[in-house]
């Protein structure tokens, strides 16, 4: 990770390893935790404010509703072989045993996730919005993140 | 962190920490080191394309050019009170005494990034705008990272 973060910012002259190709095990379990820790924390502005934790903002739920399709397209990528264990993961071993069926429900979430933005202009829709994705992400996760 | 996460997706009924809108020191750290590996990652796909290191792809192109302007306009959140220290951080106690110049130099950088989507349609407009915004990470972590 810290090789491609080196090679992406201080690119202007050098060479850029292929690691930013092919990406390491250790390396894809750091980008799909930072991937979600992001969704974590932009999805959770929505749901605070669907639930009346935080003051709805229209220009913030919007920009968290814009960045939250674009963010779900990307922890597919990084469930390759190898990652099964490492980096504390918590992604079960039922993922790689049922690829097919986590890939749908990768998708049934980006599904969900892509309806946000037009959602997030008023507090009505999105709250409808928010629990639907909020159960897209759930049924992922109860069959393939460990407690 | 894991707080945020669990909440945002098992929010279905339950109630939100206020967490997600008073985030901690540590939260924010990670937060923005996932921001900036997320960053490093999609820029490293668009460097290695304008380095000729992988073959140019229209729709990888625009699909990373598009994303980091969202995720460049998050890394400044999470540099708040009491997250000089931890994790492991690289940030360099510069930035909290020059806080004026960082965020000058972090809105430099934001305003490459967000002209990298009408420039990732060809190779090399795409060369050009991945070496602009090079410039611009660079002259912020030269400053404010620690190798």
């Amino acid at each position: 990770m810290k090789n491609i973060a080196i090679a992406a910012f201080a690119l202007a002259a050098t060479a850029l390893p292929a690691a930013a190709q092919q990406l390491k095990p250790e390396d894809q379990i750091h980008l799909r935790q930072s991937t979600m820790a992001l969704v974590g924390y932009n999805f959770g502005i929505l749901a605070a404010m669907a639930q009346e934790k935080r003051p709805f903002e229209k220009a913030e739920a919007e920009r968290a509703a814009e960045i939250l399709p674009k963010l779900a397209a990307l922890p597919g990528r990084f469930f390759g072989e190898g990652t099964e264990k490492g980096g504390n993961t918590k992604a079960k071993p039922e993922i790689w045993k049922n690829m097919d069926d986590f890939r749908k429900k990768l998708e049934a979430m980006q599904q969900q996730v892509a309806m946000l933005p037009q959602a997030a202009g008023d507090l009505a829709s999105l709250k409808k919005q928010v629990s639907e994705t909020g159960k897209a992400c759930k049924s992922c996760h109860d069959d393939y993140r460990a407690k």
